[in-house]
C-alpha cells in the first residue's frame, strides 16, 4: 500500500511531514511518499498552478500509488481542479483520494469524474491538538477501509464539504451531482452572518435541493459577530433548510479539528 | 420628489440620518422620509425579517413615494429579497431603488422583476470621509438623474455588485439576467485569497459568462494575506476573466467609499 502526498493548495509544514512519516514507519502497514512539491512555496500556494498540477497529475498517473492524500487545505486547489479532472489516466481510476477543507474542490471534481474520494483528515492535521489520532484515522481508512474511521451517522450515499468551498463550486464546471446524497457541511473562521449568507446561497441552489438532506458538522473559531448575530450555526442551518425544503438531519462528526471523521463520497 | 429610506439589512446610525436630513433640508429639491424601521435592532439586523419586509413593502406600495433609498448595507437583505420581489404592487413600478453592498441582493431581485434600480451611495455613507459628497451624488441621481453622478465608463447596459454579494446570489431565485450587460464589481474587507476564490466562482457561472464584460471597482480594506498572496486584485480579476473568456474592460469608479459613483442597471 503506497500513499502519495501532494499539496494542491498550500505548503505542508516540514514538522507535520516528519511526524506523519514517523507514524507511518511505526505502523508498518503502508509506505508514504511525500512529493517534494509539498514543500514548495509561491505566494499563497505550494508552488504555482503548473507545479501543483504537475505533481498531482504525476501521482495520479503512477500505477504504483494506491492512494493520493492531500497534504493540507488553505486555498488553491480550485485553480487546478478542472484541469486535473480532465484527461484522467487509467492508473488514476484505481486509487482513493482523501482530504477536506480546500481539497473539497478536488473531491467534487474527482467524484464528478468517477474517482473514489473521501472527506477526512490530512497530514497537516498532525499539528492540531490530538492530531495523531486524526492521522491514524485517515490511515486506517486509506489502508484498510476501517469502519471505525467513518462518520457515525452515515446511512446512505453522502458527500461532505467545507461550507464556503461548497458554495464556491456551485454552478462551476466541477459541481458534482448531489442528487439523493446526504450533504454534510462544516465551517471554520467564518462569522455567523457569513454562515447565514453562505447557507442562503447553498440552499438556494436547485442542484443542492436535490440532495437527500443536510447535516451540520462543527463550525469552529467563529469570529465575534458585532452585534451578536442572534442565531447560532445550528439555528441558521435549520432555518435555511426549512426555507428551502431541504431536510435537516442533525449534527455530523466532521470539522476543522482532530475529531474530523471520514466521509466517503457515494 | 419624495424619497423613502428603509433598512433591509442593518440599523441606520441616528447621526447619519440627522446629517442626511440636514443636507436634504438645505437642498430643498426633495423630501426625505426615514422610516422608523431604520432604527430598529434585532441581533444583526434592523428588525427581524418580518419587520424589515413589512417596511420595504409599505414604501414600495406607497404611491406618494418616488424613490426608495436603502439606508445601508451590512448583511440581511437577501433574507427578504425574494419575498419583496414577488407580488409587486403597481405603485412599486414607478419608483427608483438605490443602494449597494448588501443591498445588491435587492437590486438583483428587483431588476429581475422589472423595477428601476441603481447601484450607488446610501445614507450611512454620510459617516465616511467625504461622505457629504457621496450623499449629494446619490440625491442628484435620485432627484434629477444628473449624468455627473454616473460611473464615467458606462457605455451600454450595466450592473454593479459587491463581489461576494454577486457570488452569493448566483443560482438562487433572485439571480438577474446578465446577458449583454457590463458587470462592475467591487469588494471590501476580503483577503486576496478570498477574492481569488470568489472570482473563480463568479466567472465559473455560465450566466455570468453571458455578460458583455467585467470591470473592477475598488477593493478596499483588504486584510493582510499571510503569506503575501502574490497577485493584487486587478491581476486576480484579469486572470479569471482570461480563464473564463469574459472580457476584462479595466477599472470602475465604484467601491465602499465616498467616491462610489452611480451605476443604473440596464
Amino acid at each position: 500500500m503506497k500513499i502519495a502526498v501532494v499539496a494542491p493548495s498550500c505548503t505542508l509544514s516540514r514538522e507535520a511531514a516528519a511526524r506523519v512519516e514517523a507514524i507511518v514507519a511505526a505502523r508498518g502497514d503502508c509506505v508514504l511518499s511525500i512529493h517534494a512539491q509539498c514543500f514548495e512555496s509561491d505566494g499563497h500556494f505550494a508552488g504555482n498552478d503548473a507545479v501543483r498540477l504537475a505533481a498531482l497529475r504525476e501521482v495520479m498517473a503512477d500505477a504504483s500509488v494506491d492512494a493520493v492524500w492531500f497534504a493540507r487545505g488553505g486555498y488553491g486547489s480550485n485553480r487546478i481542479a478542472e484541469a486535473a479532472a480532465s484527461e484522467i489516466p487509467d492508473a488514476a481510476r484505481s486509487k482513493l483520494y482523501l482530504g477536506y477543507s480546500d481539497a473539497g474542490f478536488l473531491l467534487a471534481a474527482f467524484h464528478r469524474a468517477g474517482l473514489e474520494v473521501a472527506h477526512g483528515p490530512m497530514p497537516q492535521d498532525m499539528l492540531r491538538d490530538g492530531g495523531e489520532v486524526a492521522v491514524h484515522r485517515a490511515l486506517d481508512w486509506i489502508v484498510r477501509r476501517d469502519p471505525a474511521s467513518l462518520e457515525p451517522g452515515l446511512t446512505g450515499p453522502a458527500m461532505a464539504f467545507n461550507l464556503i468551498v461548497l458554495s464556491s463550486l456551485l454552478g462551476t464546471a466541477i459541481e458534482p451531482d448531489f442528487t439523493g446524497r446526504e450533504l454534510l457541511v462544516e465551517e471554520v473562521s467564518e462569522q455567523h452572518y457569513r454562515i447565514d449568507r453562505t447557507m442562503f446561497h447553498v440552499t438556494g441552489s436547485a442542484a443542492v435541493r436535490r440532495a437527500a438532506g443536510l447535516r451540520l458538522g462543527r463550525a469552529s473559531d467563529v469570529p465575534e459577530n458585532d452585534p451578536e448575530f442572534g442565531n447560532d450555526e445550528e439555528a441558521i442551518v435549520r432555518d435555511w433548510c426549512a426555507r428551502s425544503g431541504l431536510e435537516y438531519r442533525g449534527r455530523a462528526d466532521i470539522g476543522h479539528d482532530a475529531g474530523n471523521r471520514v466521509v466517503p463520497f457515494g
